[in-house]
């Protein structure tokens, strides 16, 4: 199976990692929009092409992951490769997915493809458990926290502001929330209630930092309805302990059954992650592989990961998986 | 959705109570081995026939669902129903699951139907998250435990020993191994370091209460790889605080992604169940509805819930489950 990867940002080369745990994929090359000899791939094997250059390898490809933004680079991307291409993307704006969804089934079905749309763990495998979870307890709530965990759109609205250097912003579940919803006790949570917002600052120098904390703290819709901590630290300081990419989260339906209705059931399924672009990236990897066999089935057009049966994931065969899996 | 209950005990009545929180489902009947006027349904509205009868309502009934044991039941009515009924079972013995899954397989694909088996919580949800995370993650390990929960075969085998009137067993997940699994430490554990017995004991009046308590922790398979506690109880005292049938368990894979593998995830899926059967029940309905939408596009043989894409298992139209779950 060749994979093509499109964008080469954190996604990018999460996906290149990923697929050289996979033994069953190789990469085809790296598309960027940059200038190719500018690009310098994880491994030194790969090879990097101009986007300008890929409906030249239109038949050499099996699947392309698009890594770029769902800001502005994946409603237009998207669904033009999907004319061309079996395509694969983590769209993540929860708001516009039916829109970007009916967008691409067009395009994948004019050109005979399959894509698979906002594939990643949020949307994604927190999605699927949400979508196991309620069909199996019809009556119950849903709950998702995230975190603990980087934002990149929160750190990134804190360094718009004036006099701010560099920020990290973690997203943290409020650990009594969850412990309610743990205890089935169905709790009506507010914005305020789930979630915290814990933001490490570096001020320019001579930079007004009770200002600028207040800027944070009334930011609206990014920090105004949550308990927000702000602490200023060094650049040194920011570099060796909040460089990484962590993040994760907890997805808990619970619900009840019986007669009476006399009985709770609690489903939590949760992450941990060092790398949220690497795990992203590896959940796209092994829905390419799905892509790849649906279409080879010949099934076309648009799909998400609740079209995927879940053997067309595994590198192992359906009789391994019965085996040892079930 | 009209779904035929095949056997009455504790499972069967979890699907009769099911059922009724699914409001694209009815009941058609139960069917049981023994004389329907003395099997008393849960809704007073359920009809109930003779297992002798079924083949009369083979046109009448769209799914099936086998409440039967694992041991002797199951591997002999699962076949030999799936020649004339679209059909869902528990079927639970792992090693046994490729025999089971042939035999099951090539009944459905004579008769023209669909069956899917194996489907409940484990096998069932663990198995398709042992299955999501191994895929995700291809360089890493997995982990289930089970409990904290009643085991019926090994109170079943308690109640065997001479000199015991009544008995209920508990497998209990070890927190501290639970612990090092998720902080990445990747142990290899032995039985006895995963899961301990503890045993709630009624013995009959003058019995040896010291040759009960050896007997239990010395029978192999069952004990003697445990680290097993028996408590000696009244029946007043077991029917008070022991008669419910909770279980639950947790299934973790640790991986590693990165050129280096140097960032660690954590993928963790848990149940906490106050009824075993009733949730198992759940999940069977689920799946009928998922083995009538795939039977009606044509799909015939035997599946697992590795083959069932999740949105077969909703409710909801795809439409829905885009916009509100993804």
């Amino acid at each position: 199976m060749k994979i093509g990867i499109y964008g080469y940002g954190n996604l990018g080369r999460g996906v290149e990692c990923s697929i050289a745990q996979n033994k069953d994929m190789e990469i085809f090359g790296i598309f960027t929009r940059r200038n190719p000899a500018d690009v310098k791939p994880m491994f030194n094997t790969t090879k990097v092409y101009s986007t300008d250059d890929i409906l030249k390898f239109k038949d050499q490809i099996d699947v392309l992951i698009i890594c770029g933004g769902s800001a502005t680079d994946l409603p237009e991307m998207t669904p033009s490769l999907a004319s061309n291409f079996n395509v694969i993307d983590s769209f993540d704006t929860h708001a516009d997915i039916p829109k970007h969804f009916a967008n691409t089934d067009l395009a994948a079905k004019n050109g005979k493809n399959i894509a698979i749309i906002s594939v990643g763990w949020d949307p994604g495998m927190f999605s699927l458990n949400r979508l196991y979870a309620s069909a199996i307890l019809p009556e119950g709530n849903d709950y998702t926290f995230w975190g603990k965990g980087v934002s990149q759109g929160h750190s990134d609205a804190i360094r718009r502001i004036e006099g701010v250097k560099d920020a990290r912003q973690y997203t943290c579940p409020v650990e009594s929330a969850l412990e309610r919803v743990r205890n089935g006790e169905n709790p009506t949570l507010t914005t305020r209630e789930k979630h915290t917002r814990l933001c490490y600052v570096v001020a320019k120098e001579g930079a007004d930092k009770e200002r600028i904390e207040r800027e944070i703290k009334e930011m609206p819709k990014y920090f105004a309805d949550y308990d927000t901590t702000v602490n200023f630290i060094s650049q040194e300081e920011l570099d060796k302990n909040h460089k990484g990419i962590p993040h994760g989260g907890f997805v808990i339906r619970t619900g009840k059954t019986g007669k009476e209705k006399q009985n709770n059931h609690v489903i939590e399924y949760s992450l941990k992650l060092d790398s949220n672009p690497e795990f992203t990236a590896s959940v796209l990897v092994a829905y390419a592989r799905a892509a790849y066999r649906m279409r080879t089935r010949g099934e076309i057009g648009c799909k998400t990961v609740f079209d995927v049966a879940p053997a067309d994931l595994s590198m192992m065969t359906p009789d391994e998986i019965r085996a040892k899996m079930l």
